[in-house]
């Protein structure tokens, strides 16, 4: 069985790609996922699943841990899962990936096309090739082999394909409320094959200064939004200074710098010649696993406004600090849990290797899993690179690995038999 | 005459008023002047003119001294002038005024509707209620009494509303390549009955500045833009500094920092866990008449590629600097020019006071007859308050002595006749 399904994936390997190639080449930025996941629920009929297509209900997941307030709407942009029952008796499993992907502006910083899914030297290039349509092609293409090859599975199996991991994880907090459950979950989020363990906690603030409007004829008399935004850009530089002198957590203990403040967005004035009168910034915060988000953003209000009372204008007129999306509490998961067990038993048997342990500083989806739903969840997907940045890549051969990987431990995960070896083919 | 046309323009003044909240309503921003413009058409044409509407052909002006390249189309923007024929043997004379507004953004810093053209305590809010819509209605409301009373003129009187004095000043610079002339000008900006005698140069410069973008869990491993773009912008008021230290023409003597570098805009990032790949500013420069527009750019770009090299990554990468829009150079005018005796003589007829003389810190339209076309141009408008600025507004008794002073002025100026005196109604 084990030969066969390797086989199998090996076969499907150009229609995987071009699976992949289709993923990539939908450009499924924020508001934009519907036609990624018509796709992805194509993919799915045409392997005899019957995927559940929703829409996300704020009110509904709201008042569930986890919720991150948002701003936008979510008409059209759907959420996608299909189920694959077991016969009974083996434990049951969720593949999880998100379609959603970050902005690929300014896209002339590309050197090839963001949306255009160009392969050359074992890499395909594109916004999402890793973070994570290579991950959602593998599990997908994962499962396309088992019934190929009609492997019986004893526990359920089921995929998901979610927005919003980039910005709040409502997508599969939304998948939870909708009763999806199972004894663990993998997400192939691209960490080159590695067993997530830990991941920080992660939040979004945004700092609205304002200024004293004017034309420009009369600048040096009025005050420049822009450049009071700049002392309060530089207050979130110290903090992110302190919090990473501070102590850490073991998991963390061999990063340089976890704890990342980043000031990823800036918009200030609307006319050249006029002294703006207003300047956002949003900054990417950082915490511990463990770490009260309430007393994380608590501290950076306190250490802003401290420092607006510094300057003569932004005392009288300090900053306006919300925090908006991402509310993503840190989290870690053990290494005694049986999912490790299955996934390094079929990553050595595919790699030669033994599974490593990541810890990331950056969040992903499997705290909904971890921390609110009693379902043990990891990430293990293949290696990218430039993720968030221009020249996004994914390693294919990975991608092929990462697939197999998936298939045994599925396989194994949802059988209440004995791990896969060659001689069990 | 002079009684019955001060009368006939009191007995207008709630018309006027009515036409200035008409003018005020019609939120006309860069690319959005069609309605006001052909409101305006309208009320010439009820006034018996015949307006010319005329599209700006970039073509035709971008190889005239003055022209300002732009990075958007000018369709569906058009320009109005009319001409009232003179009986011959008189001066002629242009009336100008822009119809453009700069943007009211952030619109929630108002405490009135910036396009609801309120009337609180004599004065009407609203963006361009002062810039310069109220000398619009003025000019056109000083001509509309000198057709009501049939006062005949003998030169001819042209009136201009062009487009895009905020950004460039093409709108005038088309209606000079139209072929619209006269022996002198007047353009009603809201310099409080002040006559212009001196208006520095003005640019607009864009300095993109490059990243290394990357997710924002490895932000401490990247560049941020935004960061990067802040020496660049400190640069900039190091040569704000310099410029204002140095030597400067008597017309800005009083002044106390005549050179205004207003950092106008700032754009950077797109997503909040993504380091900012690119982060752009935009800088109004000033620069004081007679200064060449090619020295300033080439000491702007000097100064700030010193300060790059004086960064590792910006030696490496140093900023994009591009100008675009404004390439208003500076301008005075003679004291002794004739036009100045005729508003001085009518504006002390009105007010009871002697006209006084004014340097701006800004640019107007003015340069374009002045410097390229021969024809001798001041401002002479109403008093406002906070342009650019939220909250502008516009002193309604000033439009109303603005209205009858321009009247006067275009009786005395037309004629061939001696100055209007009260003995000569």
């Amino acid at each position: 069985m084990r030969t066969g399904l390797l086989r199998r994936i090996e076969r499907n390997w150009e229609q995987e790609l071009e699976f992949l190639r289709g993923l990539v080449r939908r450009p499924s930025t924020l508001g934009n996922e519907a036609p990624v996941q018509r796709y992805i629920a194509r993919e799915l009929e045409e392997m005899g699943l019957k995927p559940d297509i929703w829409q996300i209900d704020p009110a509904e997941i709201s008042r569930m841990p986890g919720y991150s307030p948002v701003e936008w709407p979510y008409e059209s942009r759907p959420n996608v899962a299909a189920t694959l029952r077991g016969s009974g008796g083996g434990r049951s499993l969720i593949l999880n990936g998100h379609v959603d992907v970050v902005p690929a502006t300014p896209e002339h910083h590309w050197t090839c096309d963001p949306w255009g899914a160009e392969i050359s030297d074992g890499r395909m290039y594109g916004r999402g090739a890793a973070d994570m349509k290579s991950g959602i092609a593998a599990m997908i293409y994962a499962v396309r082999a088992i019934k190929e090859e009609d492997i019986a599975l004893e526990g359920d199996l089921t995929l998901e394909t979610v927005i919003e991991e980039e910005c709040t994880g409502n997508g599969t907090l939304s998948a939870r409320a909708r009763g999806y459950t199972a004894d663990a979950a993998i997400i192939p989020e691209p960490f080159a094959q590695t067993a997530l363990e830990a991941q920080v906690g992660v939040m979004w603030a945004r700092v609205t200064v304002r200024g004293q409007g004017a034309h420009a004829e009369r600048a040096s008399g009025a005050v420049n939004a822009i450049s009071k935004a700049y002392p309060m850009m530089e207050a979130v530089k110290e903090l992110e200074a302190k919090a990473n002198a501070a102590g850490r957590p073991a998991y963390f203990a061999g990063h340089e710098h976890p704890l990342n403040y980043n000031i990823g967005r800036i918009r200030g004035g609307d006319w050249t010649s006029s002294v703006p009168e207003e300047c956002t910034f949003e900054v990417r915060i950082a915490c511990y696993p463990g770490e009260d988000l309430k007393e994380v953003q608590r501290r950076f209000k306190r250490h802003l406004m401290e420092r607006a009372r510094e300057d003569s204008w932004l005392s009288e007129n300090p900053p306006e600090i919300v925090f908006y999306a991402f509310q993503a509490e840190g989290c870690t998961v053990e290494r005694s849990e049986p999912l490790f067990a299955t996934l390094g038993e079929q990553h050595r048997s595919v790699t030669g290797k033994e599974l490593q342990f990541y810890s990331f500083t950056g969040t992903t989806d499997i705290r909904f899993f971890n921390l609110y739903s009693g379902i043990s969840a990891t990430c293990y997907g293949p290696l990218g690179g430039n993720l968030h940045a221009p020249d996004e890549w994914v390693d294919l051969e990975s991608v092929k690995s990462v697939t197999q990987v998936l298939a045994l431990s599925i396989v194994e995960w949802c059988s209440s038999r004995e791990p896969l070896s060659d001689e069990g083919t």
